[in-house]
């Protein structure tokens, strides 16, 4: 009694368990799925991958995802191209730009230093940050990395590195999420909130 | 300030967000991790769901997947063909192979019975199973469908059905899964594994 094999199946689930979150059961259900459905749906599903290698690269200027040279955002005239917002990665634009709250441009940093995980600023688009601002007619940098201890690190490295240039320094604003009930809210999140409470 | 959006990252998570349990924020994480993924893995990945499509088709004789007329397990003369086991889907194939106990051969129904769902006996290959029973030297027919109340009534069916042919039908044993603690199983399990003791 032989093994039962499919080669091209075998192939598909290893290729899909690359994916991040997909375990080796998950991916051999979604190649299942794949296989049963239509077509169509594998040739667009696999025509999209192919596409958003092709039509994307990284923008010149702030390391978003782009279709040209420029990302939308950076070429965009009707942006304050005077605010930049720091970011760790292109998740965190989009995030971001889904709030409808920013009006700026962005910087995509590709990471924060951590020197466990083997990041250094060199890794990292820091020289291309102080360059525009060194360059450009830069106002305000928010910084806007996530508050793990390599994302603290790297906005005091960075408002150090920016301190000498005359742009003003901010960060976003971390508190009580939306809708939270404050009992259920962790203590450093609620210390945080006290921290930075506001006149009303 | 316009909306930002990448149309070859939006018809991607598009596509994946159609994979069963993939909702759109997965879609999303997995659409940015091949656009930062290598050029390579994007290919692997797309040629993969090709292949899959076009090296793949429904075995002629138990509706299995099979790279040829015939799917491996129906091509292999080292398996007895007397016994089939009927399953649901080509999953339950893969389920039922991965536990090298059955050296039979199978047939995919491709589905139970279920008049809510709109799933009717012309639905599924029970026509092709009751061929296969009449045509061939088949002694005996293993029910193996999942425990629903659409399964349990489909294996009824099937046992009224071919109960005039000389074949005996059997199904699988329903008990306490290896490796469980009695106080943590269901009852309805317990009850079928109390009817269906054994003497030791």
């Amino acid at each position: 009694m032989s093994q039962f094999r499919i080669a091209s199946l075998d192939n598909l689930v290893s290729q899909l368990s690359r994916l991040p979150g997909i375990g080796r059961k998950t991916a051999q259900r979604l190649a299942i799925y794949i296989l049963k459905g239509s077509e169509e749906y594998a040739g667009a599903l696999s025509g999209a991958i192919v596409d958003v290698k092709q039509n994307t690269r990284l923008c010149r200027q702030c390391f978003n995802i782009a279709e040209d040279t420029l990302c939308a955002i950076c070429a965009d005239t009707t942006r304050d191209s005077s605010k930049i917002c720091v970011v760790e990665d292109i998740v965190d634009v989009m995030a971001i730009e889904s709030s409808n709250e920013y009006g700026g441009v962005y910087h995509v940093l590709g990471g924060v230093i951590s020197p466990l995980a083997g990041v250094s600023v060199e890794d990292l688009k820091i020289r291309e940050l102080v360059e525009r601002v060194r360059a450009g007619d830069i106002r305000e940098v928010v910084l806007a990395l996530n508050l793990s201890t390599e994302g603290e690190a790297t906005m005091i490295y960075l408002s150090q590195l920016l301190k000498n240039h005359s742009v003003e320094i901010t960060r976003i604003a971390h508190g009580i999420p939306m809708g939270s009930h404050l009992e259920f809210v962790d203590q450093t999140t609620i210390g945080r909130a006290i921290q930075a409470r506001r006149k009303i």
